[in-house]
């Protein structure tokens, strides 16, 4: 079996299937992220009538809470969280750099301090590949550095030097740790060069997918859109491209025309949580006054639950009062939006009409927030 | 058409039904309260799941939020919620006097401020009428002083005879304000001779149902028993019986023994979200250390969504991160819990085994947490 297969092209843009055994994920896929093998304010039943087939959760989260042995004891990470289809895990890579305390790095490995509790933790590559294996995560990834996009081009490149050094010894673990798939990540932060670099040193190592890594991390658009430019052309056509963070709805749909099949991020989610609700026009505020009295749903032709049933009045209500069940009916409409932008692409993309669909996407969608 | 049909007596408990006309409900029945026209965590197609018939909703607080005018323009009660089965109105009274400050009762009625924003309000029961009436709601409470219970027995005397005016004026009041069902309250306290007093007043008035009002305010289990004992017996058999706020799995138990048809309660909801999940043991406390690798369901024999996709140990984890999950997934669990408690106890009085059932309840069920 093998997990990725091309169906097209048009242009760069692809759509193929991700065959994880017991799931078939078509391509491009938006990933929902449930850090603590939870999406937040979704039941998994939910998630799978919104048409989630695959959420991302998180080895640096899971394992200073709820730890190891608990997820192992209690059957791996699909039995624990509950949901039986797709599940990713990040290394925890990212993580350690953002939110941990004290990281001190080493061709070694990583030590730092939990964000919960001060505990000293050390991450070696063969650990955090030990750790997905032993919790049967679907596709697991390897742990890299993600350094801050400012830091200077030496930095980076000894950063990568690491990162590379990392890479092969988690091909080297996965002999011992078996996995279903295992994905390389290419840094090289906002260097051409370097991106260059990172991806033809790290397409030569046997990974199942390749992931890039450092986008969406404050950096302006125009050095996301061109470091992800100068690596897809250079990764193999025959395994699945993923740009770990990414993002914005406009920025999702550059990224398929740059030929990358894989996204995640926790802007729908955490957006919902704060009023935002994405529709094809533009992010709708539902904390704004003239939605007060308002009968229509958050968006006219949008299927999914909250808008078949619920009007923009009550929503802003909930979200006044502060009841829980907004969080839940937002999530939802936000989820459904990503998922079927994604499904849209692709079906412009079987046709040959990415281009065009790209184009009315940017005629109708107003970034930032509507008026 | 006929709003409530008394399907069978066993001893003084009942087994009946409530038709709505869109609903039909069985009773004993238990409604979730759903104060902001949301119950709280959970959605409406879950209650569905959950077997939720009617929930209960509060005058006071969508009178005050989101105003009156817009759950009119926004359709009324169910359209407005997305809640499809019944609902009941509480009248405000409780809340009048429980919630908001510096009130004032006079024979017209009572002035009070709101507890969000300190603004004047004057609530009449004329106006509860109208209000609930516009709302579309299903069975509407009339108007009530629910005093405290430790007040002197004089000044509950007093209080029940403005009741008792207003029950009239909401009869009158109905007239030109039309309403599906209109409940009237039993007040009086603590003390049996005015209880009995109540009741003897209220049912001469052409009311659908009658509640019992004033009881989980803090009195003492058995001056609870005892106020009910002495007032369904005096209530006609032929018209539903409510006792407001009622309650913890075995005073429910209790009063459906005492003749009562209809319960509402903040528990399930309010403790599913501080963690304490029912059992037909008791409480169970799922913060305690002893669960987090534990691979079973809250309760094995229990068959709602929770319990059929989730361990302690995932739930536990799941309290312990704030998950927003978690206050749904124990929600479902403890409304499922009621439920199925008084569908029971339903069954049992239907084939006149109500005091088995009873028994049995009590031989397995502890009050307080479990150990």
């Amino acid at each position: 079996m093998s997990l990725f297969e091309l169906h097209h092209n048009d242009g760069q843009a692809r759509a193929g299937l991700i065959d994880l055994g017991h799931t078939r994920i078509e391509t491009p896929v938006f990933m929902p992220v449930g850090t603590a093998a939870s999406v937040k304010a979704i039941l998994p039943c939910m998630l799978n009538a919104v048409g989630v087939k695959m959420i991302l959760s998180n080895t640096y989260h899971l394992y200073l809470r709820p730890g190891v042995e608990t997820i192992v004891k209690l059957g791996g990470l699909h039995r624990f969280s509950g949901w039986k289809k797709g599940i990713l895990t990040d290394s925890g890579g990212f993580q350690v750099f953002s939110l941990s305390q004290l990281r001190e790095i080493t061709q070694e490995g990583v030590s730092f301090k939990s964000h919960i509790d001060g505990s000293s933790h050390f991450f070696t590559p063969e650990k955090v590949v030990e750790l997905q294996s032993r919790w049967g995560s679907d596709i697991a990834m390897v742990l890299d550095e993600c350094p801050p996009y400012t830091q200077e081009k030496r930095y980076i490149k000894k950063s990568l030097d690491i990162t590379m050094n990392w890479a092969y010894r988690s091909v080297e673990a996965r002999k011992r740790f078996p996995l279903k798939a295992l994905f390389g990540i290419v840094q090289g932060g906002i260097f051409e060069d370097l991106r260059k670099e990172a991806a033809l040193r790290i397409r030569e190592l046997s990974f199942d997918g390749f992931a890039i890594g450092g986008l969406s991390v404050g950096e302006p658009r125009e050095d996301m859109l061109a470091a992800t430019a100068v690596v897809t052309p250079l990764l193999p056509e025959t395994k699945p491209r993923y740009a770990m963070g990414v993002g914005k709805p406009e920025d999702i749909v550059e990224l398929i025309g740059l030929g990358v099949d894989m996204f995640d991020c926790v802007l729908p989610t955490r957006n919902a949580r704060n009023g935002s609700l994405f529709t094809k026009y533009g992010v709708l505020n539902i904390k704004r006054s003239e939605f007060k009295d308002d009968p229509d749903p958050i968006e006219a032709s949008c299927g999914c639950y909250t808008c078949r049933h619920f009007s923009r009045g009550y929503l802003r209500h909930l979200y006044k009062a502060k009841e829980l069940s907004f969080y839940t009916l937002a999530t939802i409409h936000n989820l459904y939006y990503y998922v079927n932008l994604v499904k849209e692409a692709r079906a412009a993309i079987l046709t040959n009409r990415f281009e065009a669909f790209k184009r009315d996407f940017f005629d109708r969608y107003r970034s930032g927030e509507m008026a």
